[in-house]
């Protein structure tokens, strides 16, 4: 099955190319799966030679033949170690650069040194950000893509009406939800740029619980089974009265919805009711914010000044003396793509962008609140990607 | 909730801090969770420093306080940068080495440079090997939690016999499984060590389908849910006669346990019931071989040896162009543990060492036929840790 065009993908490692040329680095080599599968349609591949300009070469191991099937890029060749790669390069066409690039944010250092030997290259350049802004700004096929992720996560809601109780725990009401977006067609893993950035298909967090410290970019990411996962559901029981938080991720075709809804069992107090109600307004109030009039960084503070007229600013993402810098993030064929709403950055949106915006607060002794939307930047306003229920949901 | 206890700890690290001084390197610098895990308990840290000699200490970051709670280690000190440790270390007693081991095959390369820079050295050493031969070897305290571990996949024939029909995928298949061993406390993803070493909780594969080609080291592991993916159960139907893998692992605080059991839909043909017979005999047969008198090249060619016996050598790991190079591996706190069970692997096995064992069969046209247990290496003859029915599920 091949998911892209040959048209689509020659688009993208055309504005590869143009980057590497402004940035003079003769050719990329592309390594990291999500990389892979952004050019190539396939994670079959080894090695995806990128000249800056010219054909780009996909090298594939022996015995893959699977790759064929997948990639719509027409030169395929054969290599059995990587030292065999300059001379390959060379027989189809392409010259040895003298500034190799690399994914040099992910790639280890062992495999850069091979590399660097092999292709005798004093310097290698880092790629990562040349390749993530090409695929900061989604093509129409692949919001589409990012649509029918989204669309899956509507399931969230309706799995939690049917099963939730107070007596369960955490972890029996994700693997219910689990279950429900695997059937969907969920990848089964999710791809976080980044070492140690392991997730499971998402997070159930009630409560109290929802406040555990997380060693990954987060304001909420649950405590997890034991501390050798330390991120996703407990063990714990959900509990009458607690706020549940319902992170998931949805994928489809390799592409990546996120999405947070709310949920209690019992019932749930006017404070908490109130709380997600506003969280629900500034979420919407903010989204109208995602166009290109504004930067990262202007969304980032507007954000903080709803939550300052909505009287919530002392819990809004984590608290005055530690407050995360980020209130949404792209979403792609990784679950932290460019880009970060995140304070400081100046850079305007651009259409074509696709946005989770998270806004959420941290209630001490309480837990989290807050909801998740996706959204694609177009010209004029924001649309809407996710479209489950957002009532708190009661049970 | 800690883990394991301080004594456990200090002897794992004492280990290492002897395999450093032997290789003459000053201090390990230890950053991968799964590496971190096991020298401290808990993902919540953010760097390990061991000097070769005197106490290590764990660096975590300003606001996460869950490590105290989860870690026996005694010396924890904050870190808001990188920059920072030369003088923190210098402050808790250690020296800059001269020599910094470093996890150089998973550590990205911008993050080993910068840590050259920061600590100043020309050179950093690789420590993975020395890490992982610690690990290989596993306290009682360890073989425990494997055995927990393994336990839990007596659910995986439990809920094949319950759930499966010929019209369901395997998709439908593995997120009942998944769903059941999430349940027993599986952390929701899996630790493989390397770049693109991406897996979800286990593969459920049928007929044909489980010879796709994959771009991972295994001899099957299903075509995945789309080219994204690339493993893992397909969308494909079972359907009626077809032999199914059903290779699963489990956690338990951290360690995984592999299995692989066999299913069919319908029923099973004299022909795949007598291969699958012969993969038990063959698998029961060379597991007698995993003790300290034989080598891990001793095992492989052992078991080549028995296929002939068997009459099954032509489907052996693969086929005689393309043969498997390992029939096993250690499994710990990753996937692919030392030691693997390798053509050419000259060295002895130990007592201590946790293997999940997996000879299987590539039959064209018909797909794959095998059985996988987990054993502890002893003195004396190894422990099976798997405990879950292998007769071929026929429903």
């Amino acid at each position: 099955m091949k998911i892209q065009s040959q048209k689509e993908l020659k688009r993208r490692i055309s504005k590869l190319q143009h980057k590497l040329r402004a940035k003079d680095i003769g050719a990329a080599l592309i390594i990291q799966n999500a990389d892979l599968f952004y050019f190539t349609g396939t994670v079959q591949g080894e090695y995806l030679y990128v000249p800056s300009q010219g054909d780009a070469v996909l090298f594939v191991s022996d015995n893959n033949k699977r790759v064929q099937n997948e990639t719509p890029l027409e030169k395929i060749t054969t290599v059995q170690s990587p030292s065999e790669l300059p001379r390959l390069i060379k027989k189809e066409g392409g010259n040895s650069p003298s500034r190799l690039g690399l994914e040099l944010d992910v790639l280890p250092y062992k495999t850069t040194v091979k590399l660097q030997e092999i292709f005798d290259v004093d310097k290698v350049s880092n790629i990562t950000t040349l390749i993530r802004q090409v695929r900061m700004i989604k093509s129409d096929f692949e919001i589409e893509m990012l649509r029918e992720a989204a669309e899956k996560l509507a399931v969230v809601p309706n799995l939690v009406k049917e099963h939730l109780t107070s007596e369960m725990s955490e972890l029996e009401l994700s693997a219910i939800i689990e279950q429900g977006l695997r059937e969907k067609g969920h990848a089964g893993f999710i791809r976080m740029r980044g070492l140690n950035n392991e997730i499971p298909m998402g997070i159930c967090t009630a409560g109290k619980q929802a406040i555990s410290d997380i060693n990954i970019d987060a304001i909420c990411a649950g405590a997890g089974v034991d501390p050798s996962a330390g991120i996703g559901a407990s063990k714990q029981k959900i509990g009458l009265a607690n706020p549940i938080i319902l992170d998931y991720m949805a994928t489809h075709n390799g592409y990546i919805a996120d999405q947070t809804r709310m949920a209690i069992a019992g019932s749930a107090s006017d404070y908490i009711q109130e709380l997600y109600d506003k969280m629900r307004y500034l979420e919407k109030q903010l989204s109208q914010y995602l166009t290109p009039e504004y930067s990262c960084d202007d969304i980032y503070q507007q954000g903080i000044e709803l939550a300052k007229e909505l009287g919530v600013i002392d819990y809004y993402l984590g608290s005055a003396n530690h407050r995360e810098k980020f209130v949404g993030h792209g979403i792609g064929v990784e679950l932290n793509e460019f880009p970060f709403l995140a304070s400081g950055l100046d850079f305007k949106l651009k259409a074509g962008m696709t946005i989770a915006l998270e806004p959420k607060l941290v209630i001490p002794d309480i837990g989290v609140i807050g909801i998740e939307n996706d959204y694609v930047v177009t010209e004029k306003k924001p649309k809407k990607l996710t479209t489950a229920d957002e009532e708190l949901i009661i049970v």
